[in-house]
């Protein structure tokens, strides 16, 4: 599918402000692909649908959820959880997306998960940067994004997660996992 | 067990510096057993063995973890975790304590867990505030354990994973599931 075709299908679906995100995600993800190695087609394709679902009502997203055998703790934590799997889910039904690494992408967005491939951090952390992004820490994890992305992805984390405690909220077992994956291969990598 | 028998045996086992802190554990938890409703008799046997196997030797307690089938994942991560798990296994070797509450009270203390007990709770808190404690965010800690354990809990809880995040280091599962648990099960009594 043409950029021009995807776009014209989730511009429809996001509001106006979440559009131009997306299309900061798509830009940051190119660059990040280019970058890191990534085929630039699948990282152009799951960021320009990664919110595809981001505005779908809350009931269909938690049937879904159960009809489609998803992590059924996804119903216990926060809502905003549940446009990725979900959005991966409805993408390859209603738009006709195969590419099952770009569904992964999509689908591990917002919490993260053990285990990432490369276009998986690639859309996690263009997500996370795209240039209509203002929060604290994400200057740093830009400059981290320029050398390493695996940092990246680690500082936007331990954000993320911060973020989280400080407000009493609980933290997905995914991200937890994902962060705790990442923090030791980056220490194994620089012991060996 | 008399409390002097108790603390006769851990004496020999610990350093002086961790004697005292073991005297302030057992002083504060036999307090917040009172307030909270829990058997002092067993949190002051807990509070007093739940170092008990602070200084053992790395290479036994590693060994001990493979031959007992604890967790395996204890072993990739920090070994200031594997006291807790094999201090309640060497206690009821050793010292003959069966009291299967306490020895879970000592399992726990370090990492924590899902669904603790008042009689976990107090140990964990106690560890975290005995006088001796002197860290960024105790008093806080203590302020609060004065009228809700769980929220002490928490607190305490949230200054751990703070801590390892930004070090860089892994959290054990455990201890963000206990978190996580926690905190929703404060929210839950909130809402109700």
């Amino acid at each position: 599918m043409n950029r021009e075709k995807a776009l014209r299908i989730v511009r429809e679906k996001l509001t106006e402000r979440r559009y131009i995100h997306t299309i900061g995600v798509m830009e940051t993800s190119i660059v990040l692909a280019k970058k890191y190695g990534v085929d630039e087609n699948k990282a152009e394709l799951a960021a320009i649908f990664h919110d595809y679902a981001k505005f779908r009502d809350k009931e269909e997203m938690r049937n879904i959820i159960l009809d489609q055998n998803m992590p059924q703790d996804l119903l216990t934590h926060h809502d905003e959880l549940w446009h990725a799997p979900v959005g991966a889910y409805l993408v390859e039904k209603e738009v006709g997306i195969t590419d099952k690494e770009v569904l992964e992408a999509i689908k591990c967005h917002t919490s993260g998960k053990i285990n990432m491939t490369t276009l998986d951090k690639v859309l996690y952390v263009a997500d996370y940067i795209e240039p209509g992004r203002d929060f604290p820490g994400v200057e740093e994890v830009r400059e981290s994004a320029e050398s390493s992305l695996d940092i990246a992805l680690i500082q936007a984390m331990k954000n993320t997660i911060s973020y989280l405690l400080k407000r009493n909220q609980p933290v997905y077992p995914d991200t937890f996992h994902a962060y705790n994956d990442m923090t030791m291969k980056v220490k194994g990598r620089k012991l060996s």
